[in-house]
């Protein structure tokens, strides 16, 4: 039996950082954004890093299914992408002028994904999918977006909803929306709006908060790329938070199609602050006539990393490997939640799983085995994907299935 | 006499950034954004950096007058930020939880900036002054925003014009311009839009590319600040390029006033990246409202580069320092113009200062003047404030006055 885990540290420090941090802790660990994590079940803060492992600043350690929300791919603080890092850092970072480094980054991304014809470096996921926007709004004269339900692609207010703060109408009123998987409802839009429609923009499959996630139906991806073409639109795949971890190629690689345009953040430098925009060749001119840039797009150490990262994600075949672990952890996860008499569903792409408990219509059953689960060391979260990182060993796959049953047990225990 | 620098390296490789990268090279030295700094005179691609210099690619060593457009404020590879940042990535860097360390950043803004109550970080800052414009919508339920002429505020479509690439009229409406230190036109702005206005934002003063740098006119943020206390309008300031080169407790209070919201990024870590929101605590709360995030923004290497940064800055009197270089520097060069006969017009506060050479109305004369300094080691930019780093020294402003001369001299040569 694994021991319960005290936060008290980690409470103390929140009523701290409430006084001086807006909303104390934000992001995903903060009341707006958080799926549900409550501050009483979860670390607000964490000591160290290490391969697949963080401790809380109680001492906790958690065997880390989150990986910061995805950038960590390789494993925290991995010593390959570090020692690039570290290397380039003694030449210089932040520079007037860019390193070249920054052009063996494009090249080596050219080489990489399957869409890319070029790069362009960004910091921020919502960096690269506003540049798309733009770029396809420049490239076709258009300015109406299509999104698919559940989608997120950043924090700008083109991509939020009107009911959000501090977003006005004016900023999404070109936004149409239709259902993921939908393709007849797409082309009734597209009908509706005739030669309006600057660009399609969807992540690779539906990978939302709060729903079972979906892959996409048999051709779905070919008939909306054939319907962009048709229609002179640009398809932009948002792959911030699956790219790499379906296919090195791009997700869209991986779903047999080719986005004009195609996001990168999270796993591009295993932690180092870089994003990417790639496209194809007639998209490039667009990019090129926007007004865009930030005071450390051009620093020269996130590239160096972003070259070791993605020559290591190479070397590892990683979204295999990363697919394999997903594949033993949940179903060893499923067959744990059978024995304690639960049905535990398992939706997305294994290397980026989401986990929902049946017959729980209020959500409250998975919250409290993810909090029994979280009191045990093992950081899963409620209602987002998950993400798997290559440092995760058999041992700790083992481990987590086994905290896992023993949150279970618990649940027994409480009568749920 | 200084050697005449050889770029072909640069030139080399900045075709071949054009291959694989839209537009090269972005951002200051792209051609979409440079301030006509032409690839035949300019280096494209830096090698290293150390205290205030960068050698490019060629092996040239400058004396950087740009420090990466702001971030270099202590000398690159300042010793004591670097080994700060050091040994928190030791620790963890981009974690799921982030690190106590954003609070004691936070902590530490707050004790530091007078208008500061709380800190909110992010990456650029574009980040934190779309996040100031989204807070004082939601404070005031209002949608105007005011900026002064000659602004730059950052790459959302909210800040640029209506004749930039992607930006749609929806998203740049309810912007209202008025002419800098114009105090009468402001305030028929304000009764022409009685109600409506949501935010004034600004620069501490009219810092702008291709015109002199003004400062405020007497009892101009006096007049302002009361007038949006009256009107119930937030009053933000950009403090992105001046802020703590004019004054550690914020540029407002340079200049006599407390903004409600003050926007902080280039020289708050000395390069490691981060930005920072700060404000008074009547506005705290609408920030709190606010749906942001971002992969980054949490990660503690850059917070621990800020701590050390602030702090020897303090210890430095940092400010003080940097104008006083800046004075002896400009009177430097506005003596050896002088010299040759030509009038060079120096403007904004020393540390950031503007030069302009008299009697150029085509600009082409102070274009060539700043080549020629190029090309002898001294990075000045054409129509950009410059900055000025701690590390310069005496040596470095005597021999940048020594170079200016010579390029004075092959001016006159050149029968300019």
């Amino acid at each position: 039996m694994h021991p319960i885990y005290d936060h008290s540290k980690s409470r103390e420090q929140y009523l701290r950082a409430s006084k001086v941090i807006p909303s104390g802790v934000y992001g995903h660990l903060g009341p707006a954004e958080g799926c549900f994590i409550p501050v009483s079940a979860y670390p607000q803060f964490s000591e160290k890093a290490k391969g697949p492992y963080f401790w809380d600043i109680d001492g906790n350690r958690y065997i880390d299914y989150m990986c910061a929300y995805g950038p960590n791919i390789l494993g925290y603080n991995d010593p390959d992408v570090d020692e690039a890092a570290a290397k380039q850092r003694e030449k210089g970072d932040c520079i007037t002028a860019p390193s070249t480094v920054m052009i063996d980054f494009a090249e080596l991304l050219v080489d990489t994904v399957a869409s890319a014809d070029w790069a362009f470096f960004a910091k921020n996921g919502n960096d690269v999918t506003s540049i798309a926007i733009r770029a396809a709004r420049t490239h076709t004269h258009r300015k109406k977006i299509v999104f698919f339900k559940g989608y997120y692609h950043g924090i700008s207010p083109w991509c939020q909803k009107i009911d959000y703060a501090g977003v006005l109408e004016e900023e999404v009123c070109n936004n149409l929306y239709v259902d993921w998987n939908d393709f007849e409802q797409l082309e009734l839009v597209f009908e509706e709006h005739k030669h309006e429609i600057a660009a399609v923009i969807g992540q690779p499959y539906m990978h939302g908060n709060f729903m079972d996630n979906q892959l996409p139906e048999q051709d779905f991806w070919q008939k909306v790329r054939k319907l962009c073409d048709d229609e002179g639109t640009v398809l932009i795949i948002d792959d911030v938070r699956a790219g790499f971890r379906l296919d090195l190629k791009g997700s869209d690689h991986y779903f047999g199609f080719k986005a004009d345009l195609i996001c990168f953040c999270k796993a591009l430098a295993n932690g180092y602050n870089v994003s990417a925009l790639c496209g194809q060749e007639h998209m490039k001119n667009a990019v090129s006539a926007l007004s865009v840039t930030g005071s450390y797009w051009l620093s020269a150490v996130p590239f160096a990393a972003g070259i070791a990262c993605i020559e290591k994600l190479k070397r590892l075949d990683a979204p295999k490997l990363l697919i394999d672990k997903g594949i033993a952890l949940t179903d060893g996860l499923k067959a744990e939640a059978g024995k304690y008499g639960y049905d535990l569903r398992v939706s997305g792409v294994p290397s980026l799983f989401y986990l929902r408990l049946a017959d729980d219509p209020s959500l409250r059953l998975h919250q409290a085995w993810v909090a029994e689960c979280q009191k045990r060391g093992v950081y899963f979260t409620n209602h987002h994907n998950h993400f798997i990182n290559a440092a995760l060993s058999d041992e700790d796959i083992r481990e987590t299935i086994e905290i896992a049953g023993e949150a279970f047990a618990a649940l027994r225990q409480q009568g749920r």
